[in-house]
C-alpha cells in the first residue's frame, strides 16, 4: 500500500496539478464519478450568467447574430476536434449523444444499403455495449432499416462479413473500463466493406483518440463526463471530411440545411458538418459545454491521459491492498484502459451507498459493478488514497450491509 | 389612430399588466419577436444560478435523484399539459421541435403503414408550412418510410384519401399567424382514417389549444417561443393517451427503455409518454424552460389569449393608419389569427433592421414579411402604439433606404 505521503509527493509533481482550482468541488467529497457528470468548472457559472442575464436578457433575438449563437455547434465542435484527432470541420456539438448515434447509424446504412452495394445492411456491435447503441440499432430494426448482430470481441473480425454495413463500438466500456484497439479495428472493418462508428463518450477528454490517424469513419461522444458539459450536456459528431458530401442522415431538421433562412419547402443539407444539425441549438447547454471543453482542451488530452494511467495504477494497487479479495473487471495493464477501474462485487450497490456515506462518491452500474472513474483534470492521488481507504474500511466493517444503503432509488 | 392616452387606459385596466415585472425587458427596447424568442422570465436567472452551483456544483452525479433531475422531462411536460388541452401525462418536454416532429411522424407511419391497414405512407402536409416540418418528411421518405404530399389549405380536405397517413399542420403559421380550425380539420382526418399531427410552436402559451377536445392523435411545440424557455429551448411532445400502448418511435433511446439503469441489451419501451425519450435530458434548458412555463401557466392561457386578441387589434388598427398601403397578410379577424401580424413589403428586411435602430425589433421571414410577435406576458399597449408610430415614420422617412439596413446577416 503506498503512503500517503507517496500520494501527496505524487501530486505535488503532478504537472497538472493546479487545474484543480478552476472546479468547483464541494468539500468533504472524493468525487470518482467525473465519467458519469463531469464536475462543475468554476467558469461555467460566470459564463452562463453573462449568457442568461447580458445575451438573452439584453440581447434578445439580436444575440443569435451579435453573440454568434449560430455558430455555437460548429464552434464548440471544433474545440473538441483535437481531443479526437480530428479536424476543426469534421466535428459538431448538437442533440444528446442517442440522437446523435442515430444520425450516423442511419447516414451509414444510407450509404451502405443500395442494391449496387450488395445491400449491406447488419449493424455490428457487442452484446453489453453501453444500452442506448443497441437500442438504437433496434429503433432503425424496427423501421425495416437495420439487422443488429452482436459478437462478442473476440469473434468481431469473425463476423465483419459482407453483410456488414457498420461496426459500432465504444471505444472505452462503460462498465469495465477495456478499450478497443480502433485502429486494428477500423481496419479490420475496411477490409470488410463496412464502416466504423466509434462511441467516444468514455474516451474523450480522457484517453486519447486519433480518430484521422486511425482512418474512422464516424463516431460520437458525450459532453457530460470527461468533457464537464453539465448535466445532459449537448453531445458531438464526427464525420470523416472524405465522407461529409454523401452522408445523408434523416433527421433533416432547417438547422442541417443549406440555407436554413431562405425557408424554402424543399430540403437540400448543408454542404458540410453541418447537415448533421436538425433543430434550433441549445444555447445554454452548448454555452456551458464551451466552457467545459475549453478547460480541458487547454490541459491537453496527453497530460490527461498521463495523469489519468498514473491515477488508475496507484488505485489498482492501492485497492488490490485495502481490499484483496475484491475482483478488478479492468485490463490491469494500463495501455489497453480508459480512466476508471471496476470491481465486481454481488451487493455493489450497497457498498456505493455506504461510500457515498462516507463522502466517496464512485458508481455503480446494475447489476454489481463497482465503477471508480477518475477525472484526470480534478483528481488528486490524495483522493485515490482516501478511496482506497474508505473501500477497504466498508468492505472490512461490513457497513455496507445496512438497510439504508440497499434501498435502490430512481436513478442508480 | 388610438392616441398614446387611450392606450394607456388600456394598459392600466389590463388585468394581467402586472406581470411584465417578471421579466427581464431591456430599456428602451419594444421587443415585438417574442414568437421568435421569448424574453427572459427573472426567476429563470436565479433558478439557472441555483441548478449550476447547487445542483450540479455541490450534488454533482447525486442531483438526479435529489433535485429529480431525472423527473423534468415528465414534470415540465405535465406543467405544459394545461396550457394544450391535454392531461398531465400525455405531454413530456425532451430534444428540439424537429426531434419530436421526426419521432411523431415516424410513430405515425409506424401505426398506419402495416400492410393490414392498406400500407398507408403519404405524409400531408401545406407548401409554406414551417420549413423544418417539410424538412423531416423529406428525411423519412429518403429513408423509403414516408411519400410527402402537399396541398394548400382549401384542399386539404380533398387531398385526405385512403393513403394518407398522417395530417401533419402547424396549428398557428409562422409567416402569416392564420390559424388552422384543429377541431374540423382533425375530424376531417379521421374520418379518412389519418392521425393528426399538430405543430403548436406559435401556439403554445399564446392561444387557446383543447388537444383532448378536438382529439387529436399527437403534437410538438417549442420551448423558447411563448414560452419563454430560452434560446434553443427544449420542446415538447405530446401523444393522446389512446395511442401510448401502440406508439411505436424510432429514436430508441436508453431514456426511452422501460428500466433504463437496468442497462439491458434488447429494447422494450417504457409504458406511457416516456417512450418518446431518447437520450439524457438536458436539465440546464429544462430548468429555464420550467421556469417559463412556470409563469405562463400561472397567468393562464385564457387571459394571455385575451390580451393577445386585444393587443393584435390595437396594433391593426394602428398601423392601418400609421401605414395605410402596407398589406397585412394575417388574418383581419381576430378569431382564427395567431399572436401576431404580419405585413408584406419588399424590403421588408431592410426596414424590420430599421425598426430594430429605432428600439422596436420585429422579425423579418423570408422573402418579404415584416412580422410583429405579441407575447401577451409581457407586451403593453402602449408599445403597440409605438411600434405603430415607428412603423409609420420608417416608411414614410425612407430611412430604410440606408445600405447598412439592407446587409443581411447570417440569422435572419
Amino acid at each position: 500500500m503506498p503512503t500517503l505521503a507517496e500520494a501527496r509527493a505524487l501530486d505535488a509533481a503532478d504537472p497538472i496539478a493546479g487545474y484543480r482550482k478552476q472546479f468547483a468541488l464541494p468539500p468533504g467529497v472524493i468525487y470518482l464519478d467525473g465519467n458519469s457528470l463531469g464536475a462543475l468548472p468554476l467558469g461555467t457559472a460566470a459564463r452562463l450568467g453573462e449568457v442568461i442575464r447580458r445575451e438573452w436578457g439584453e440581447g434578445l433575438i439580436r444575440s443569435w447574430n451579435s453573440a454568434d449563437w449560430i455558430g455555437m455547434p460548429r464552434r464548440v465542435g471544433a474545440m473538441i476536434a483535437p481531443l479526437i484527432g480530428a479536424r476543426a470541420d469534421e466535428v459538431i456539438a448538437c442533440d444528446s449523444t442517442s440522437v446523435n448515434l442515430f444520425k450516423l447509424i442511419a447516414a451509414a446504412l444510407a450509404m451502405q444499403a443500395p442494391k449496387s452495394n450488395g445491400g449491406r445492411k447488419v449493424v455490428l456491435s457487442e452484446p453489453g455495449n453501453f444500452p442506448t447503441d443497441l437500442h438504437l440499432i433496434a429503433g432503425l430494426e424496427a423501421q425495416g432499416l437495420a439487422e443488429r448482430r452482436l459478437a462478442p470481441p473476440e469473434e468481431l473480425k469473425a463476423a465483419l462479413d459482407d453483410s456488414v454495413a457498420v461496426l459500432l463500438l465504444t471505444h472505452v466500456h462503460y462498465k469495465s473500463g477495456a478499450m478497443h484497439d480502433m485502429a486494428r479495428l477500423t481496419r479490420a472493418a475496411h477490409r470488410a466493406g463496412a464502416l466504423v462508428l466509434w462511441d467516444l463518450s468514455h474516451s474523450a477528454g480522457a484517453v486519447p483518440v486519433d480518430l484521422n490517424g486511425c482512418e474512422a469513419d464516424l463516431a460520437v461522444g458525450c459532453g457530460y463526463k470527461y468533457l464537464n458539459g453539465g448535466p445532459g450536456a449537448p453531445a458531438f459528431a464526427y464525420a470523416a471530411r472524405r465522407h461529409h458530401e454523401a452522408l445523408q442522415q434523416p433527421l433533416t431538421g432547417w438547422m442541417g440545411h443549406a440555407a436554413p433562412f431562405a425557408f424554402t419547402d424543399d430540403y437540400a443539407p448543408a454542404p458540410g458538418i453541418d447537415r448533421l444539425l436538425t433543430g434550433t441549438p441549445p444555447i445554454l447547454g452548448l454555452a456551458a459545454l464551451e466552457e467545459g471543453v475549453r478547460l480541458i482542451a487547454e490541459i491537453g488530452v496527453e497530460r490527461l491521459a498521463a495523469k489519468s494511467h498514473a491515477l488508475s495504477e496507484f488505485l489498482r494497487v492501492a485497492v488490490a491492498q485495502t481490499a484483496p479479495g475484491l475482483p478488478c473487471v479492468s485490463p490491469q495493464d494500463p495501455a489497453p484502459r480508459g480512466s476508471q477501474l471496476s470491481y465486481r462485487h454481488p451487493e455493489a450497490y450497497a457498498i456505493a451507498q455506504a461510500l457515498i456515506a462516507r463522502g466517496v462518491i464512485p458508481d455503480f452500474r446494475d447489476p454489481d459493478i463497482l465503477r471508480l472513474g477518475l477525472a484526470p483534470a480534478y483528481l488528486r492521488f490524495e483522493d485515490c488514497w482516501h478511496a482506497a481507504q474508505a473501500l477497504g474500511e466498508v468492505l472490512a466493517s461490513g457497513e455496507w450491509e445496512r438497510a439504508e444503503f440497499r434501498t435502490r432509488a430512481a436513478v442508480t
